[in-house]
């Protein structure tokens, strides 16, 4: 490690002094000689399709591909490969399941793309301790598959109850404890990726990504984000160093000591450095579930029971607001028979006799707040009929629009400024011309605008892209955030500089440039 | 504002040229004139008896005074205070209720201390939102008294029940709302700091000088510690710029936009910034609460009952172990007749119902690993008598050895090394001939060693130091830390390295030097 360590600096650069991009701005072929030498030669791709697959993300953001696409295995080839970079002076763009929301892969420089999936190993998994380890392959679903029968989960992520899924391409997952290669990506690189679903971004994202991404979902009312849930990184710094942001292999619930750099690395997007493994913490799954829907004869109405829920300190584990032209939607797609309303989904996690009461009082609330049809279901298979609208929103709403493309907004503000920005957004849209459906994560104060967007027809993406921003600028006069979980990406730099203010924006560069001096990690993402 | 962050910069700096130090190393005339001119004479001190009561903390630090100190109304005086010591290098060292338990305002390089506690306003409450924003004066048990009748708490801190308290030196404490500024602190800067509680160390503190500690307690098993419920901070930077961590007025529950400022400063101990206000996240306060304490025939069935409980989902809202020594020393100190042996103390948040259920659960886990004598109690009176122990652990040691002064260890492990952990300590203590006694905020695996100390007998002082060094070595080499609440500070410089490693300190280190480039915030703090 010293040896590696040393390498990266200037001095010893064994690439130094190579042209590190050929004459069409693509990277030389001794450049490219050097990181098959890292990871060896089919583990490097410079061919089109496969920059192509790399160069775009689940949003609308164009695809900008990388100059080459490289497969490490393991961390010690992830600091080889930076510190060639670094030398070199090119760009790097950490590529984790691709399915992220603001263009955070899009290579707005070139340069090359660390495909980060073959590190697909749970690392260390500690169960008195309430804690796990995992690699950059290891998807939410594939680790909570993983935990099945140990009585623990990791609650973050979007909706859908623990317990078996498919793994990340419809394979069994990363299931692979302590020291063994999983198979939960592609055998080869030079395949194409497997096609996740568009219609469902960030299902089931890289743990690792959804850290870098600072990502929360539909559980953040009661087990909180990425923030509050990763207990250490290790993370690529990108001269080649290898940090451990906690200090190498800790894994303790709380600490005082020094400066918090787990924090500055979660949300970070991928611009100062590259995370290879996460320390996550785990949650008792819960002894039993219960899911409920009861509709509102208006937003206020809806807003003010969930605010009246977690007053009434009633730990609600999911609380989903979908408006009425997301319900309608749902109707027709899913052919059910809901109320075209506000409607609020609910969840609860406890015992038994704790589920019953704390239905009992979600129902008083509600309905002394005018809801009707509250319904609730305690088995798997009436949740999921109950939860269908929800879990089928992004579909639904697709399809009002056979053959467009979604784009998802993602403001959080305060929740009492929830009904008036829910308000003025519907008119937004209804004078915007738009097609578009409301859901959020209420109790957070979190919602999304889902657009459905002609991709071919740049006069609307322009209209979807202006009605965006101003949607931002109003959650930040209601003193909200542009994003609450997407991250900025490529789109909302200029609104990050709006919400956090010169001071701010001047402290963040100040941190980029220390972390990243050479600008390469990333570039073009978040400042 | 504008002019005053211009009036921050060099070019423009109105004191540039002056001396600051006289001839004794203390500040020069001409520059103690400047402070006046900022906060008016009455509220700059330079007396020897003021500057030695702000020269240390709750800590067997010894006494380093600053050269002067000054109490400041408002951030913009705060703002054109540090502005001053800039252009000068001065150093300041923040100052809130002075009760820290690792030297952290000790004035190692002299300089000005910005006693910040007549800035006590609550400055904003959003009780829909379950959000508060506070100024340095404002104590924990001052907020609460505040927000008695709002249904809303703030649960971070050390054992208490939340209700009405005095405020923070015996007086009715910080209730002033919105714009009004309160009278919790000393009305003249003259007269002397009424003693805080030596053998109450950290009871009332400071809102945000928590936040700058990281300072947690024994709720943080269920609400968090200071790292999960900071919102936004309002700090001066040391070259006089004011920075919002998360923007000017935000208070939202959830971001993803841009680095995480906020829990840069979070823990910084004052060295990269004055944080003038502190924006929090509350709680609902529990509909009912009940305690209860069970003895253990060992150690290890103490933490084993622990884990299961947290395996089981128990959301325990406290639980806390005393050793047997503790037990012993309550006993002979309280006039109590409690099992002298391993105990945990427990505390349970929720609805009457929900608390029968919580209670019945924990009882069988704790029974099932061998407890005795499981009692517990509803009532604020009966609660009060069963916590005797608990509330009564630091006088109760002390009274082992009338005349001495306590100090605190503070290592945190991962819950499952804490067995093995607290059985080494005892030995060591043991070893080392020095009176000690263990308490822990064992849900986090925390604890802390109190040991009765000679202030007056360098050995002994020095074998205390050795002995601390020693049990935090043992917490790193068990993937744990060396302080899970209190800090860094002066003494634990050297375990910082340790925990974190080269590239971690190194890594601090150019935080330190980006936010602070003169070095001249609380020097010779954390790094």
């Amino acid at each position: 490690m010293a040896l590696l360590l040393r390498a990266t600096t200037w001095g010893l650069c064994p690439w130094r002094g190579y042209s590190s991009k050929g004459a069409q701005g693509a990277l030389s072929k001794g450049f490219v000689e050097a990181l098959k030498a890292v990871v060896g030669p089919s583990s490097v791709s410079t061919a089109a399709v496969i920059r192509e697959q790399h160069g775009r993300d689940e949003s609308v953001h164009r695809c900008q591909p990388p100059d080459a696409v490289v497969w490490p295995q393991n961390v010690y080839q992830v600091c080889r490969l930076a510190a060639l970079c670094y030398c070199q002076g090119v760009p790097i763009i950490p590529f984790g399941t691709g399915t992220g929301l603001e263009g955070g892969v899009c290579a707005v420089q070139g340069g090359v793309c660390i495909n980060l999936t073959h590190m697909d190993r749970i690392l260390e998994l500690n169960l008195e301790d309430f804690s796990v380890v995992v690699e950059p392959g290891v998807t939410r679903k594939a680790l909570n598959t993983h935990l099945r029968d140990s009585g623990l989960w990791f609650p973050v992520g979007r909706p859908g109850t623990p317990g078996p899924f498919p793994g990340p391409w419809g394979l069994p997952g990363s299931r692979i404890f302590s020291g063994l290669v999983g198979k939960g990506a592609p055998a080869h690189p030079g395949s194409p990726l497997p096609t996740l679903c568009p219609s469902d971004p960030g299902a089931d994202a890289s743990l690792c990504g959804m850290a870098a991404t600072g990502a929360s979902g539909t559980n953040a009312v009661r087990y909180g984000t990425m923030r509050d849930n990763v207990l250490n990184l290790e993370v690529v710094l990108p001269n080649g160093q290898l940090l451990h942001t906690a200090g190498p292999g800790r894994h303790f619930r709380k600490s005082a000591a020094g400066y918090n750099l787990t924090a500055l690395f979660v949300g970070s997007e991928g611009t100062l450095g590259l995370i290879t493994a996460t320390t996550l913490r785990l949650h008792p799954a819960p002894e039993a579930t219960v899911a409920a829907t009861c509709a509102f004869p208006s937003v206020q109405a809806a807003v003010d029971s969930t605010v009246h829920i977690l007053q009434a300190a009633v730990p609600v584990a999911r609380i989903e607001f979908l408006d009425d032209v997301t319900m309608d939607a749902c109707n027709r797609h899913s052919k059910l028979n809901c109320s075209v309303a506000p409607t609020l989904f609910l969840e609860f996690h406890g015992s038994k006799q704790a589920l019953a009461e704390q239905l009992q009082r979600a129902e008083e609330i509600t309905r002394h707040n005018g809801a009707s049809h509250f319904s609730w279901a305690k088995e798997p298979e009436e949740r999921s009929r109950l939860w269908a609208a929800r879990h089928n929103v992004w579909y639904a709403v697709l399809a009002l629009r056979p053959g467009c493309k979604g784009y998802s907004t993602d403001v959080c503000v305060p929740i009492s400024r929830l009904p008036e920005i829910l308000v003025q957004t519907k008119e937004d849209l209804k004078a915007s011309g738009l097609t578009g459906a409301i859901v959020g994560h209420v109790g957070d104060g979190n919602f999304h605008c889902i657009l459905v967007v002609d991709p071919e027809d740049p006069e609307e993406l322009h209209r979807v892209e202006a009605f965006a921003q101003h949607l931002g600028r109003r959650a930040l006069a209601l003193h909200g955030t542009c994003t609450g979980e997407h991250g900025i990406g490529l789109g909302k730099r200029q609104l990050l500089q709006e919400e956090v203010g010169a001071v701010g924006v001047e402290t963040m560069r100040q941190l980029k440039a220390m972390l990243d001096p050479r600008g390469l990690m990333n570039p073009g993402k978040v400042l």
